[in-house]
């Protein structure tokens, strides 16, 4: 389908899309032998077994199976080993991903998509399953473009993928942060303090709201809803006047710097007040069970999707199940965030 | 409503249903002053997130809020207490149930469900909150049946309510549980043998299941399947041949036994296999972020069917959001686990 | 003894000192009736523990009991309470001290210390017992001077009280970093980069020391050791040409800013380079094994001592056993860190 | 020196014994290039971070370091190979031990000792490093005597070495049990009930004392102390009386079977009493911090001891340092456990 452009004919994008390479006809994708799979963009526990659910379901369904690594980059350069099933093994538990992750710019541009393609072909890739966020996804619809089919499954552990109820990572992730603000709150305690704590979450706050309902947070500070200092401090001045003696803030990358908040309150409020930045040690650790199970049924779908020969889908959870929608559909969705939870999270205090 | 009772005249059950008392009106509800919640059957974490949830959603609300401790054992008794908003602090993260739960023969009588009514009179509780399983549900039926107005949280390790999706405690069973497998893991590798673990689940599956996808089980048995040694066997033979050292059985507690089923694999395949009863410890521990956070907000959501005056309804997970359904409907149901994810999980090994 | 100052003649320490105070004659001390406990300075996991032990093994030996909150501030502000056997119920397993600690500058003026002793002659405390570290003790030696007997038991995270070989929470704290420093280790290692993470010890590097061996890190650097950064960038890039592809450098907070060290190396070595801040999350989580067998034997030496009129002593760990030194000998030592144990860390990377 | 044996004259040990092959000299020791390491009798957590120290410390002092698998029954076959630097990557946190272990029967009889010593002249092993219990050290004894020098580091859960104070894998078994302990305290504490604990421990009590005192065991049952029903059941009477809710037994597997225990105590007292055997689980695991910054500096000090021509020699942890005692005399002694430490434990209910 691109072989015209393998010459070193390179077309842009935009050029491609008028000739229609949009809209792909599943009907007519070869016969697939050879399946890869890399992971994109950020990594999140729960990587590894989805990379370990892909290449087992595959080869117990037929495929020869590979494995991309430093994702996009790594497909550039040509980084494709064959994977068999013992090559997986005692990854389900561990943390991170073995095939290791990198953000690529050259692959934004068509000659990177091309020579993606490219590799594809002369490893033998007739798939590639691609784990990662949007912008992970966005590279794996380009693919699909110039006709190399592709599955996308959500691994994040931001959860902001719109069309999708839960990407992997994300419940390890908070249970992190969970666990970190437990200790967190027991010195401040002891100390009478207000610990304001800086949890992940650039463009959405899935992470803050959940960690902050689970943690009995005082507030809880989100990029989707502006916030006022003044309020922040009059809350925990009514925390106080009811008797608490210690008070947890969390707040959301995108929402606000911990260490500045923490100064404000303590100006404002004369309660000592301690700011603790989470940072990265929310990507790593061994997956909880939901990602764990979630990586594993994920991962079989996305080759029940390849031998029901439905392309270019990404794995979902809708409504409780785990299923799949078109990449370019799934795509153009916009996630929206429960303010109706955040609400609740008040009667809580 | 039951008044006539009251003094002595008590009525059996039936009589009870021929005047219509299960057609409950919510419309003619007097108005609820007082809140009472109870925990009742197994005790699952998260419950002290749950009764936390209530009780604060409940004053922020304008109730009165009460416990009843020892479940229905103690309504009967009288054993009913005004719980403050300090009362419940540092509870969120603590498993079990400070209120305590117990099993109550007493209360399956006619008698004893008058019995708990007229107690519920004498402390002003307006409306009764129940957090447990089935059996729990269907002791507030019974005094929803005689005029108790009554909301039921499912707070079950089991997640064997028909109900609903998800019962709180679920997800901490089983993480707790994948935890102890992957340590029993690390040792069946270095000795090289067949670990077999008994999880909790007379009836149903669900924690064997998903904890046998999460730990990369080579055999899961369940109570909803039945299942053949021989098979067994030949499965781990099979591993074996693929080249693997060491072998995960998970069997429900209703399946089988883990010490019978480690016997009969060392006697036919001459590989040392070792039983493990998980038990109790999986009813324990601080809850997990999934709990905390189900916890919270299907609490929330209790206190918001007592304002919206819907009564006698079960608080369920369904379709991936918190929703309710009316207690008898609930009770009606039957529950289903899915055979398609046991055969996933074969694929995966 | 210092009945003269009590009707408002403040001495200073220095007449007191005269006076020959500081030689308190064991021998002459009253009968102990009633003991109190305090914690002071940072807190630290097994600080609950440790005042559940002296107050049950207190308890069972026939003293009256008491509790006095936030630390010295509380003393002097006559903060005290008996406590019972059922008080430190469950309180064996949690991190923080429910007695609360605080800083207190008013206590380290003559009048400060009077003003103690008097409350402990109010509330009929014959021998006060302190947790804390170093500075807290130089509290009690204070009110030693005075004639208020004493009793230190250490509790700080940081392991720096000279005249001891483990203080409590110290366990806990290294677990706890370590933990984290997992984690980070498997997104370090996803994306290939040098993570460097700032560990607690202002003055000492004993958390940063074991917790850099027990994590494999390349590169460990302390207060009490010069380092240079030549030198670290020399150590990565060695272990880059060894074949390595990611780096861990621990750094005592005392030793330099991990933010600023992350920035040179990554400016030096093109190497991706994200500083991490454990910050306070080191300070609480429930107590490890170790801390609560530490802190449960140490509190019942504390009470023996006192059976035993054995006053003014601090509880120490010497040579694999509990025991205890004079509170102004043990004052006097000066605590150094084993560089040989520094050097045995290079050999592992 | 065993040159005369290996051309199939096979001697036995008493025989060897008789030419003073026990007393070797070790200034006669030839240079050593070689060294091999094995990991034997049950797996302990640390082991992994133990061959991972032996080996980095071996090759960064320039010796060519070899691992055998299956303990002394691979070596016995020639499961011998060369590790290098990055062969043991990533193995510090991880429980078990990669090199596997077995028990081997043959390797009793002075013919497999030989096969053993054997095998080492045929892949130039000029010293063995063995990482066990008291059993492997035997065997390396055993090794020792016909002329192959041997280290030994003590690697068992059960801290039931004599000549060390501590043995790796024996912090992170009892931080196991006592999490799992925890645990089962949330749900006795739920229902009233008593929780009978069974922990590892045949012989040596030494998990279950600390373990008991960590968790505020009511009642700790040791193999090295005769007990009696009746007390157990005054003690908990006893407890009840005080107003306690729920009771902790803890047996060593060594004492007493916990469910013939629960059995009792509920007939004796109608507490519902319920038993749990922890067993394999404190197995596995992660290792803590203790095990592994022991098993680090162990490893160097095995290391050390044959850069230094110390030969024949086991690595112990005595007064709070780590050194090395001479392997016959190390075995020569009896270990005992502290009876005071167990009275303490009384104090403490």
């Amino acid at each position: 389908m691109f072989e015209e452009y393998t010459n070193g004919n390179l077309p842009n994008l935009k050029e491609m899309k008028a000739k229609n390479y949009d809209n792909i006809d599943a009907s007519q994708e070869p016969d697939v032998h050879g399946i890869a799979v890399l992971t994109s963009g950020g990594d999140a526990p729960g990587m590894n077994a989805t990379i370990r659910a892909i290449i087992r379901a595959g080869i117990n369904s037929g495929y020869k199976m590979m494995g991309v690594t430093r994702g996009y980059h790594g497909l550039w350069k040509g980084e494709i080993k064959e994977l068999g099933s013992r090559d997986v093994s005692e990854t389900l538990q561990r943390g991170g991903t073995f095939l290791m992750t990198a953000r690529s710019k050259s692959f934004e541009t068509p000659e990177g998509v091309l020579q993606g393609a490219k590799m594809c072909q002369v490893f033998g890739v007739d798939c590639m399953v691609v784990v990662g966020g949007d912008g992970s996804f966005r590279g794996a619809r380009d693919l699909a473009r110039i006709g190399i089919p592709v599955i996308g499954i959500p691994g994040t552990i931001d959860n902001d993928v719109a069309c999708t109820e839960y990407t992997i990572g994300f419940d390890t992730a908070m249970n992190t942060a969970m666990e970190a603000i437990d200790k967190l709150r027991d010195t401040a305690s002891s100390h009478e303090r207000c610990s304001v704590i800086e949890v992940m979450g650039r463009h959405a706050g899935y992470i803050a709201l959940n960690v902050g309902i689970a943690t009995g947070a005082e507030i809880i500070l989100l990029p989707e809803q502006p916030w006022d200092i003044n309020e922040v401090v009059r809350t925990i001045l009514a925390c106080r006047n009811k008797g608490k003696r210690h008070y947890i803030v969390i707040v959301a990358e995108g929402a606000g710097s911990a260490t500045e908040i923490a100064k404000q309150i303590e100006e404002a409020t004369e309660i000592e007040s301690r700011p603790t930045i989470l940072g990265h040690l929310q990507r790593g650790g061994s997956p909880t069970l939901r990602d764990r199970t979630m990586a594993s049924l994920m991962g079989v779908h996305a080759i029940e999707c390849i031998k029901n020969k439905k392309m270019n889908r990404l794995v979902v959870y809708k409504n409780g199940e785990i299923t799949d929608v078109d990449i370019e559909e799934g795509l153009s969705l916009q996630k929206t965030i429960s303010m109706e939870d955040l609400e609740r999270s008040k009667l809580l205090t």
